[in-house]
């Protein structure tokens, strides 16, 4: 039994000029699963108001603010409601707006990282056991079908055991105090109060889940260095850390705003006893693939030799190439389907569940936590995180 | 006045297993502005019927052939009918349609090549002349932003006057005959009847599109080798040509489906007396600038250094890769704002003019056909092209 | 038994200013096994007593002119007397000069292309038969590992039969009318009685031979396009082909020195049944596979898993790049074992045999003619070169 | 005045088998310069013989020892004896060698690291200030000369202020367990006695020294993740830091052998606040500059646009690729050059002294100590290095 509609959906953030809200919107259109119906765009009404003449819809169903949208689509019949909400405000707003929704029953797709405190996202994973919500984090990176086939082939020994992982995450967009110069974007995120970390948070946690995504390693020790390069500036805006994972492999993690002339070069490489892997966001279509003594192969995005998950979350045929909205529209796929399934009573394809968890949510805020203080104490520190049992 | 509502639009072709159907309707609804309302997906109804339904459209609104959608989109009131109607059949059928949705009143975005002769190709010339309507022509790869942007450094002179055009088009997935083994699209597209030409019309015309909307250089002469690799096939499946440009350029066109291991890697490179670029659909978001005398530039999508018309038509920021998709849109949109300006009685911006048209399409089956008859004479032809006065 | 000795040879040409003297004297000095101990270094018998100053040589053996050089080095007891010579001239001297010596029992390595007429060739083929000389022509791409490593991959059948070569040779340099401005390269690399042809003789004969070396497939049929873009130029500087080659293959060849931003972009690919190769100049070190439906290897020189003729002609581990003098090198050590061989009456190694021969000099003359010819009568021509029997 | 004749030089090192004996020999008879004609090759005085008849050495300066190479040629006239030594033995024995030679006069060329304790590299500093002779020591890498046009566009200010260096250098040769295999080389790396360390100082040290080297930054402290992954493996295989520099900038250095599918990977990122720079080893004819807002830049060797040292270390034109041996060439180039100044009693030119130094050696030296030191203790650690004066 399918679901014989598009899914409905509320935004809260994502006003005017706003970066990642239009990249949400774009994302769950790609496929034609789902609508935008109604929204609080913005903590300032009239701007709410603006972007939802903008985006046409029923303005009914644009409010001024999340509680006031909370409330009034939870009154609305079963019908005509949203089915979930995508949250893309500033980070310290991520958890009473999901707070607020989860509690109402609503199935939520939140951006990252998911809270500013630990003590915060612990609370959501509560939340969202009890409600028995759908919770999905737009960690988009994992989204990309060639990040799938590397986990893919991690799983199936076909690197052999891990022994060094290298991820990095420069972008020079920070080099210089844009957000003394009104730059929106840059001035919320080199806010502690609304971003909680910098470099480390904004694009630090999307390093550090790429890594686990594909080696489901988890850290155990860390030794961070977080500088803020950038005079006047009250947050890191550089990071780097040597790495121990559970079970003997190390790591090295650097992300920066502040490289001049880098764009957005997320890169991983994955070195193991019988291979390596190695795959660059900027070319999101290529794996390279180094088995030991032979030549290096390079994987492309579309073949049929590729895995099935690799497959399952493509659109198009090879060298006809996808990227950032594809990978982000994964997540909203793979998260919408596991919703219609809730919705209809249904089993999700295991391929469905393939979406960033409030769990791992909780792991990314833990890390930020912990590579904050090892840049404080200048010291390796523990970096184990144990879930609280309920 | 800004048409203050999302553009209804329906489609002919793209029924179950299609591949470009569903990319046109992905491009068209990645900016949310406008909404498949109707189709007549096959010429199967059955199929056409099973096509609406998973598409979640009113089975009212699903036709079991272009005739009878016509006919009943044009009852409709004007309100509810379509605006445009999508054209993504096999070859052959563009033109009856075309010209079916034409007489209409129907604006039209159209697959390529545009017709199989070129007696019909100038017939849509004049009717979309004498009807008023917008068409525009899928060649997508125009779309791409860095396509524009090396279009527009040629109009800026950075690269002087242009000595040396050479377009690549390799495929490899007609290498061996998958029309023998029940392959839909190798099917159609290896068929005389349905597709008029073979790799010449199918990405032949892509790579003569591209040519020319970069350098705006118009083919004088062509001395074209046209050939069949695989046997049994009716077609041809491999061609490259010398080329005499007006003004004295000289270029090679290649185009083949044949190269085992080449997945979609259209490709350009411009040589001008004072530098020459550089663009490969593989890889999008670059555009290599090689000015005389100096170090190689690497031009790269989403920045501000770029012209306006390359940053009008993108939609995020550098280093977050857009692709395929994005480029096909670019198509919809351009032709989407032209059509609603239309609709609301304005002047459409510059920008949104720019997509292909009628006579682009004009030019491309001419293009075809003389290289046809140049493979077949074995010798250098008259390439020129003079549309017939109307 | 070895030679218990440095191979002794003298140089024709290569006086001061000179490009290709003073790396062919590096390639001959790179392993050690020869020395260089003669010369008549220009045919102004100052400059030439003034490079071989400069090269710290015995003035007694630097020569006035090429006929001093060979009747005084005959004269020479068999102990002191060259081994062989190295002619480094403009190319309407190779014939006079190699004739002179081979006539006086010298083995050669002339520099390509061998001659500046058929007659010439063909001649130059009869003396070295007649005397038994062992004569290389310094075609020296094909002395690049991964050259050897394809050659060798299409001939165990890799790719399968092969369907389409495209080879090009882009430069940039010519660009502007240097020859006019004092640049002696481009003096006389432009001028037809010197140089025969221009961008045709000077690379596009490189590029042939590349083909030739790597598929071992002769051409059938061919059509030029032999032009001259910079103003007062009296010799061709851009030239593109069609090819068809015995077999059915078919072919592009392109070679250019107008191409702005390009350097020595020497490239091939080779589209077979079964998979493709190919290869850059620029980056020598790698050769790309891409066997049908599997991903594309990226084979590097260096490696274990090469053929032992790759092997053979390399001299540092992998990721220790190697380049232009070690390919060129790669020439001058196998014709030097040759020439070794000879003189210690043993059977060279049949790897040592792997270098360009008076034959392979004879069919790029007659390549270049009939392209050439091609290019005048703008229609494709007859491209068989059958070698006249002796 | 300069020095009529070839320098002459003796080897002590570089037996059968041995590796980079055998490119110390290629880079020195590169430029026909310098030629070989003495040396203690092996510590066994048959192969030494070996190596010396193979290297068609005069059999009288073919010696058994180190020890007795030194007396002897020491004791032959001075129109006789070498010049100069070179010194490629396993690390454990540079300083006795370098010592001997040394006091007796000689100047020196010296593989690295240059010894295996602090105290004896300082004493190299003296014996070499003490007797006035010319040392130099093969960091091979800061050879190319691109990244000789890197040093000079950080000294020009072409990237403003560093702020954060990236250098690496992933090898996988060791990834398995080669010295308990009977691999030579494997054998003497992996033995702390011979070696002193593992990664660290074989290829970490170069990596220390070309981030130096380009930068001019000193490290003021640095923590280290010294690690070995292969069983059984007496010393370190892989090495990541994390560095603060001298004036701010930070560093991350990491140096495998375990890296399977890497050859040879150094590379390197400098970021400044104007712009950035990027280097690899396996493609060196090429540098990426990225200045600040601008696209980045392809600068490629053997252009006019580039610095004076960058093309006064060049053989070739641009296009014509050089690679590893040129590099390690330039080393012998300039050394050989102000050897020779000193021979004729001339001031060598400024670029002639553009070759690592005994005191590089030391900083190299110190570095590794330091490293291994802060591996143990899991700490930052203080890593400036103070010469201690004569």
């Amino acid at each position: 039994m399918t679901l014989n509609r598009k899914l409905r959906y509320g935004m809260v953030g994502g006003g005017p000029g706003a970066f990642i809200g239009a990249v949400h919107r774009t994302a769950a259109a790609l496929d034609g699963m789902m609508e935008l119906v109604a929204g609080a765009f913005s903590s300032n009404p009239e701007k709410s108001r603006q972007m939802g003449a903008e985006l046409l819809l029923d303005p009914r169903r644009v409010y001024g603010s999340y509680q006031e949208m909370v409330e009034r689509e939870a009154a609305l019949p079963a019908g005509e409601r949203i089915d979930f909400v995508a949250i893309v405000t500033p980070n310290h707003m991520h958890f009473p707006v999901a707070k607020a929704f989860i509690e109402a029953g609503f199935h939520v797709v939140c951006d990252k990282p998911m809270t500013t405190t630990l003590e915060d996202a612990e609370a959501l994973c509560r939340l969202v056991a009890r409600h028995g919500v759908v919770f999905a984090l737009t960690h988009n990176y994992t989204g990309y079908p060639m990040v799938k086939q590397a986990r893919a082939m991690v799983q199936a020994g076909e690197i052999g055991t891990v022994r060094k992982i290298v991820v990095e995450y420069p972008q020079g967009w920070l080099a210089r105090p844009l957000e003394q110069e009104g730059n929106k974007q840059a001035a919320w995120r080199t806010d502690p109060k609304q971003a909680g970390a910098g470099a480390l948070g904004d694009i630090g946690s999307h390093a550090e889940n790429l890594a686990r995504y594909i080696t489901g390693l988890e850290m155990e020790a860390l030794c961070a260095d977080v500088h803020t390069f950038v005079e006047g500036r009250a947050i890191d805006d550089d990071v780097s850390m040597l790495i121990h994972y559970a079970g003997g492999a190390r790591g090295i993690l650097h992300a920066t705003q502040v490289a001049v002339g880098e764009e957005n070069n997320l890169n991983i490489r994955v070195y193991g006893t019988e291979g390596s892997l190695q795959w660059f966001q900027e070319h999101p279509n290529e794996l390279y693939y180094r088995p030991f003594g032979q030549p290096a192969r390079v994987l492309r995005r579309g073949n049929d030799y590729l895995t099935d998950i690799a497959r399952h979350n493509t659109r198009l045929p090879s060298g006809h190439p996808e990227a950032f909205f594809e990978a982000f529209a994964n997540i909203y796929r793979n998260a919408g389907r596991t919703i219609a399934a809730r919705l209809t009573g249904t089993e999700p394809h295991p391929f469905d569940l393939d979406f960033p968890t409030v769990q791992d949510g909780a792991v990314g805020v833990h890390f930020i936590l912990t590579a904050l203080e090892s840049g404080r104490r200048r010291a390796w520190v523990d970096a184990r995180y144990t879930p609280p049992s309920e």
